[in-house]
């Protein structure tokens, strides 16, 4: 443990005894520099009564009123945290430590609202784990030079509002949308407390922020299934889809012959599975689905004559998800040609690709390494509040390994000794980027 | 054409000469043996303003207020015809004509009533060349050996009620079942008149019908596209379809690599395309159809979970059918293994084939040949009311080409040169099978 401490050190380019001596960013004992697990896990049950399905699970709807006493009970714990608490007009609950130096903060957060019939660990694993590091400097009288914001961040599940709220993305329009809550955004950020018509007060602008950490569960079983500590993301990945529209001729199903048919379903058919070689085969991580898919007529007696199917690609450049998506629609021409359908592609969303900073990716290996901790770089194919902070400063993110890759569901689980690892991870990483 | 003429009566058994100086089955001049055509159009054109729709289709569903009054005027052409008519109890419009010996009647026929949304050949050219047949028949004179029915069924297109209760396989539960109509079939052959409680007594027993010819629209391009006059029909084919439910695990798209899914949707696909091959590179002329197909959850964003899609096969032969669909299953196994998924197939419908009768078919053919029309021997792909009577007795079809194969459409079209053909087809074939 000490030659990889010191090889952390070293390499972060500034010399251990100097770091120690100067202001106790880098503390002497190892011991100390830990959080504490049992709190963590404690927290997180604690969040856990809100919401809480049969099934142990969350129904923790942003806007929701478990939503709202979730936040009551999150805002306590900041404070017990000591940190000095605000929520802002986003319905972003904001926990400030003072810096030694007037410099831009040092945030880091996720949230704790969920899906409909969601999980325990998606969102509170980082929202308590940002708090359990402020407590834990608190504790340990560690001052960093940048002020440190927790922040969680309001209806992460339902369009990442408070996130987006910060970087300036929120368009008016937007507060009208009906959420899951049964109520607008609008409704629901005054429901929450604040004062929507304020929004545009919390926009802060690129290069406010030194730098963004967040911890989160993967929501996939790469981490596990290789049995790594630590996932390191490498971004969060863009994201385009397609309404495809599929178009031969229905017609009666006994009285067609087969080589006089212009079968949709046959040529959607064609095309997923094709769809799908080309995303495998292609080098890289690139992902692509067929989620959605809708078949007229409908009748088991009558050819299809027309498909309408979802395609969705998602990759860390949006480059690489054009090409492959050109590689598609090659196909599709292929496969309209020798069916006798038509292909039409119409996209209708699009998420920017939000690549991490290099830097804190490689502090964050670091800070896995002291632990003896093993990392894997990974792309997010989720996306996350970092995607919007992002639009302000470096940002970085820390998985931790999710049982069987299992997301948004009650049978979301990560074992304790992955969450609590993930939360010393974020406290180390926390320091190093103190450093920036 | 008195080559062909000779080759007929010769082959059928009976010398030209008796033939004619019997009883005058068999006309000595070929011009008094045409029925008329104009006649045929003309009758078709009244039949078609009952249930007319603004697109020029027919809305003629059985049991309905279109479908009452229609029957009324085709009870007057058969009583035009010289037919003595009645109404059974399953709302069946018979016309009688005696015959010379007292033997089982020869019967032929069709059904008036359309689907939704329908089109003005399919039934009637059937049920009205069958009335002309009779007219003609009594025009010229002609007297049969066998008493002659002609039978116009009721509610073929949802259930071929009337032509099933003579088959006596219309079961006491189906009057309860609801129709397009907005009727229960019981409501509904209330409604045309007859005594719904009396249909036990409509059955006949096999053996009990010398013959069955039916005149019927392909509803299929075949015939059009090899650009034959005239279809024999080899048999109704056999039906089976199966609920084949697709099992795999819904997942994030965005976070479960390409090699970590079971992606029932994709399973899906590739037996669909393995169904379709297995269908097409047999030989013989099976369909098979992938009709209906859902997804769920059913989100751009979410891997399916599970597929439910409907499967058919039809074929001549019910033992090629299992054998097609033995083959599938194969495939499925394969695929399941592949993907990572379970594939459950569960048969949810039977219709067994009904294959016609060889001499009739030998008849229709030297009828086509008398008349210089060429011929093809197809399968029907489509459901008839000849499937019934064929538990009563030989069946014979004829077909005529249907524009394009279109069906169940108002844009459902037969040239009027091929609809007098198949009329003129019906009457000598009615003549070849009084010699049966």
């Amino acid at each position: 443990m000490g030659l990889s401490r010191r090889t952390f050190t070293f390499a972060a380019g500034v010399g251990l005894g100097g770091l120690v001596l100067r202001d106790r960013r880098w503390p002497l004992r190892l011991p100390r520099m830990q959080i504490d697990g049992d709190r963590v896990l404690r927290h997180l049950r604690g969040l856990a009564a809100f919401g809480r399905t049969p099934e142990g699970g969350a129904n923790r709807l942003a806007f929701s009123d478990a939503d709202k006493a979730a936040r009551e009970y999150v805002l306590g714990l900041m404070s017990g945290a000591g940190l000095t608490t605000a929520v802002d007009a986003a319905g972003n609950l904001i926990g400030r430590r003072p810096g030694s130096q007037d410099a831009p903060p040092v945030m880091f957060g996720s949230h704790i609202d969920s899906v409909p019939g969601g999980g325990n660990y998606d969102g509170p694993v980082g929202a308590i784990g940002a708090i359990e590091v402020a407590q834990s400097l608190a504790e340990q009288g560690i001052r960093t030079r940048h002020p440190l914001e927790v922040v969680v961040f309001s209806n992460e599940e339902g369009g990442k509002t408070g996130s987006r709220a910060l970087s300036g993305e929120v368009e008016s329009r937007e507060l009208e949308l009906m959420t899951a809550s049964g109520k607008t955004i609008g409704e629901g950020l005054a429901f929450i407390g604040d004062n929507p018509a304020a929004l545009d007060a919390v926009r802060r602008q690129p290069g406010s922020v030194a730098a963004y950490l967040e911890l989160h569960v993967e929501q996939g079983a790469i981490l596990e299934s290789q049995e790594i500590d630590i996932g390191v993301v490498e971004g969060i990945v863009g994201i385009k889809r397609w309404n495809v529209t599929v178009t031969g001729f229905a017609n009666h199903a006994g009285t067609t012959p087969m080589n006089q048919r212009r079968d949709a379903l046959l040529a959607a058919a064609q095309f997923i599975w094709t769809a799908n070689r080309a995303a495998v085969e292609r080098p890289g991580r690139q992902v692509a689905t067929v989620g959605r898919l809708e078949v007229e007529p409908g009748a088991p007696n009558v050819i299809p004559g027309e498909v309408l199917l979802s395609l969705e690609i998602r990759d860390l450049e949006m480059d690489r998800i054009d090409e492959l998506f050109g590689d598609m629609q090659l196909e599709a021409m292929r496969i309209a040609e020798e069916t006798g359908t038509t292909f039409a592609f119409d996209q209708f969303y699009v998420s920017r690709a939000a690549p991490t900073d290099e830097r804190l990716r490689m502090i964050i290996e670091r800070s896995a390494r002291e632990l003896d901790l093993s990392t894997l770089r990974l792309p997010s194919g989720a996306g996350h509040d970092a995607q919007s902070i992002a639009l302000l400063g470096p940002v970085g993110m820390i998985f931790v390994p999710s049982v069987a890759g299992i997301s948004h569901s009650p049978r979301e689980f990560s074992w304790p000794r992955d969450v609590v690892n993930g939360v010393n991870v974020l406290f180390q990483a926390v320091l190093g980027a103190d450093t920036l």
